[in-house]
């Protein structure tokens, strides 16, 4: 990946920000994955000034692992405090206006950053600056994605496989995810959700002791990381044969996801793709079901810019990756949700996903 | 769990802290494991007033989560956003000082926050006053963890049987992990650390695909989650024969280990247990190489006061539970570290981990 120009790109950003008001000579990168994005390092406490000479700040756990990956930036273990050190740099470097990551700092670190820095400096607190450069992901970084979709796709018949009445939501999740390690995933992206039987209107029922039944959907979301980039899909399927009404959401639904997949191209508006899917399950008399937006980015975190809500205003471009996933739930009674990775194109979009959506019946 | 009490023991410290500066009507929980603490809420968004009228605000994805959940508050899904509901709330209730967690709220939702609030509330920035009743363990609490720290020990004998010359870090974490939920864990308390040979000399060594040497030491360091509740514990194995430089660090570090937790009883201050460690390794001339604290609390999150810290003031109290967790790096050598979780009693303190301490070398 090449360090160095992004950081460049940020530099060009902050200077030129529309706002005079917005504008810094420096920006304090506090938010990891933010961090990680401009020099390669992977540990778990760091602070980047991205400034004219960047600073790269962590603690002596890790002074080798920052030495070997940290790229465009000079690396500095302080004694005291990573803020304080870079306090001291801005000092040393000049800096009269200081962008920080207002979404990625707390109030005691700005308390404190304010306090150390005096009236010299003026800090400009900003939004997404960072995410937005990463919304739209390089050849190198939709690479990476497509591996780790690839992954976690290749492991779905052996989780549909071992899915029986009987088993716990938590032994199917142990299973994948020892099956994703063994094939070399990181790690898991976000903690698995299996949710059977009435549990499956749960939009977030995360696996638990709950046994499957005879029969019931089971909605299956989970993905893994791999290289520090994430995948994210979700299929549900059926124990049993799917009552009449069972296949008429899932019908709905899928229909919704795939007007949403239809709606994404460079220049639609994020709103625009959420109601296309949400327009579907409004004809089917199910939208007051569907409570949550149709889709995220996904990358180095696993929900990221941009966010595929209602009225949501951003402006897609080719390169940005994202979820498209609707889905219906009846309280007490059951839920379906599908889910793709989609990665926008010049002209259209692309499905990652290479799993079927059809709805599958486990006899 | 006593939600209730909690909450009551909280409102207490409100309104009688010693600073009158610092003395509120309510405090807006905004980080997760407090609003579980205070509610028994385990979803991922949530927002807490926790005043004479506790209200819980969450989102439509948790309606069903939150009303299965939720003691002592009243559920709100709210149309706008958590926070803005929130800011009806204290208009309703005539709030005119509300704290907030500085340490747990970032720089956006305060900057929204004080816009919407107006100027008829102070908001009055505090830090901890959560994790503070949190620190001491409720015996149903300290249960929890018990069971914690004892399934992950139980898991020990076959991690380390299965270590093999030739054998990935991440495989090995891999088996352990499907061991770990199949043993019942919810999940692993943080990323597992397997760290072989001249990997072990960094302090966090994520398990990666290198591959265990024929001799060296292998830091094992991880931990599950049980009902919320974390565990953590490090053993370091040697594969083959230990060299004498090899064993002197490890005597040493096993030393310092035992004296910290010596050090451990009610009264004591977190500095002067981090100095009972320090102490030891610095008259083996290890000192240097011992770059991080000697421990830290552990409890519904993996770190949390209290922090056992060179020149820490905060003093032990018996319910409270810590790491000891000294270590020597020696950079592209090797290292070694050793940790336990303990319990601070009424008299002193007690070993929660049952995994032996000895020098093991896998011949």
């Amino acid at each position: 990946m090449d360090y160095s120009g992004r950081q460049r790109r940020l530099s060009a950003q902050l200077v030129s920000r529309q706002q005079v008001s917005r504008q810094v000579d420096a920006l304090l990168v506090t938010h990891l994955p933010n961090v990680r994005y401009l020099t390669g390092f992977t540990g778990s406490a760091a602070v980047l000034l991205a400034s004219a000479k960047p600073l790269f700040f962590t603690d002596g756990r890790y002074r080798e692992q920052a030495a070997q990956q940290v790229r465009g930036a000079k690396v500095v273990i302080p004694r005291g405090s990573a803020l304080s050190a870079a306090v001291k740099a801005c000092q040393a470097q000049r800096i009269t206006r200081l962008g920080v990551e207002a979404d990625r700092m707390s109030v005691s670190q700005f308390q404190a950053l304010r306090r150390e820095l005096g009236k010299g400096v003026k800090i400009v607190p900003l939004v997404g600056v960072v995410e937005a450069l990463r919304a739209v992901k390089e050849p190198g970084e939709v690479k990476l994605i497509r591996q780790a979709v690839e992954l976690s796709s290749s492991l779905f018949p052996a989780l549909v496989k071992a899915l029986k009445p009987g088993q716990t939501e938590l032994s199917a999740a142990a299973r994948l995810e020892y099956l994703a390690r063994h094939s070399g995933a990181e790690g898991m992206s976000f903690e698995t959700i299996i949710a059977a039987g009435s549990r499956s209107a749960l939009p977030h029922g995360l696996a638990s002791p709950a046994r499957l039944p005879r029969r019931g959907f089971v909605v299956l979301d989970y993905g893994v990381v791999n290289q520090g980039y994430c995948s994210d899909m979700t299929r549900t399927v059926h124990l049993g044969r799917a009552t009449a009404r069972e296949r008429a959401v899932y019908a709905a639904v899928l229909e919704a996801q795939l007007a949403g997949i239809n709606a994404l191209r460079p220049g639609a508006t994020c709103g625009q793709v959420d109601e296309a899917a949400r327009r579907v399950l409004r004809r089917a008399e199910l939208a007051k079901f569907f409570t949550h937006s149709t889709g995220h980015g996904v990358g180095l975190e696993i929900h990221e810019p941009p966010r595929l809500g209602a009225k949501g205003e951003a402006v897609l471009q080719a390169g940005m990756v994202v979820t498209v996933e609707p889905g219906a739930y009846l309280p007490g009674r059951f839920g379906v949700r599908i889910e793709d990775m989609v990665l926008v194109t010049a002209t259209g979009a692309e499905v990652l996903t290479p799993v079927d959506k059809a709805l599958m019946e486990l006899l």
